[in-house]
């Protein structure tokens, strides 16, 4: 039967990569690759970069085209308009298994982070194994998270002692501030500064931006303080190269 | 200036290990454990596995006794209890890094999982450096969190689309249920089977324990349906090893 593996290989830093990661590389056959548009060359290149200092047995790379996302999604539409995307991804994912891997061959897909943190690919091969069509096994080999690396530049831990944290997105920090009863939050996909509206006076915002990479930038304060600062850091870094991968914790300050 | 490296060593898989936690170990010239306890023996193995493996250059090892801990704390008190066994840590940690380091020296505590995710070693490391009797940087390293060992063994990714996830403890949920408006929750420390008291008939979970090791146990499915299962399966492997290291996600189905 043909194996496909989803493999994390860290925020950004090609040192993130595991043990197990590098084993599993090595049992591939086929990396499978998507023209993601916006972030394309740093993810190309590490991708290369990580497969020629590991990877010493014979191997291809298969590319297809990303299909086109509606980013500008009209409220409350974003849910769909991803579920959209995947399907038509679903398509092009279930193609490349069957057409591109031998019936015992072994198949990845190389991840940004980890492979359970707001990463799609192991929903899409699911539907694909759920429709039938072609018979694969899965295994998913966990990475090292944009959350955990920016966690360990600031030398920060996520939770308080005995408490809980929560991981949201930006879009939802936007729609309805941080969870309720949750006084540490990780903000993920944050396109539009969702945190420089939040009108909490007792925030302090551990931010991150490239972490782990020679481009890494980090601000940490109180929100209110440091949250223009941030603003024009994003503005500037994403003139510059064309995409930001950024990510931050808001911590609720003890009274 | 000394330098104290914390380095998440992931679930319990040594395969989990990155190259930057390698290379860290490589610059090493104290590593500082703890007598843990009930899980000393595992944690111990793994570790003497892993500096055999991978480090090549001249170290020591300096053991010191964990402090005694209140884990019978009353309700209410169970912060405190953590507190004061960490001020008594502080003590020790705050000795080794003075007395077994030279003062351009290189430690390092290995830490179950990361740094970053329900391990107090930074807290601790943070609190010696405000008290000012040893000047020493600090640098985390993330490593593969019990969660993302979870996730990857059970194929699932923890957020759903769009959506937020938690992370919380079995006292918290025991205390509380599920964090208000989280469909998505991971619980760490649950000693009690906070679980199997919960009354929610639309939950699904994820369990794992050991998870990443040979003794790796996984159950899955409707939580009032398995939760049965999973009590005795922790009764047994607690008897068995005398100690037990799982986790879980719950997981409400959409209505």
């Amino acid at each position: 039967m043909r194996t496909v593996y989803v493999i994390g290989i860290g925020a950004g830093d090609p040192e993130h990569l595991t043990l197990q990661a590098v084993a599993a590389m090595n049992r591939v056959d086929v990396f499978f690759t998507i023209d993601k548009g916006d972030d394309k060359d740093d993810l190309a290149r590490l991708r290369s970069e990580l497969l020629e200092r590991h990877v010493t047995r014979p191997h291809r790379v298969v590319a297809a085209g990303d299909p086109h996302r509606d980013r500008a999604a009209a409220p409350g539409r974003y849910e769909s308009a991803v579920v959209d995307w995947q399907d038509r991804r679903e398509s092009i994912y279930e193609r490349m298994i069957t057409d591109e891997l031998d019936a015992d061959g072994c198949g990845a897909f190389l991840v940004w982070g980890d492979p359970a943190i707001y990463d799609g690919t192991l929903r899409i091969l699911d539907r694909i194994a759920g429709r039938g069509a072609v018979a694969f096994a899965v295994e998913s080999i966990p990475g090292i998270s944009s959350v955990q690396a920016l966690a360990a530049r600031h030398r920060v831990i996520l939770n308080r002692v005995g408490r809980p944290f929560a991981v949201t997105t930006g879009r939802r920090l936007a729609d309805e501030g941080l969870p309720a009863g949750m006084d540490d939050v990780v903000v993920m996909l944050d396109a539009r500064n969702a945190f420089a509206a939040l009108p909490d006076t007792d925030l302090d915002i551990y931010w991150g931006a490239y972490v782990g990479t020679a481009d890494e930038v980090l601000v940490h304060g109180d929100l209110q303080e440091v949250k223009a600062e941030i603003v024009r850091i994003r503005a500037e870094w994403r003139e510059r190269k064309g995409w930001i991968m950024d990510t931050y914790l808001l911590r609720r300050r003890d009274r």
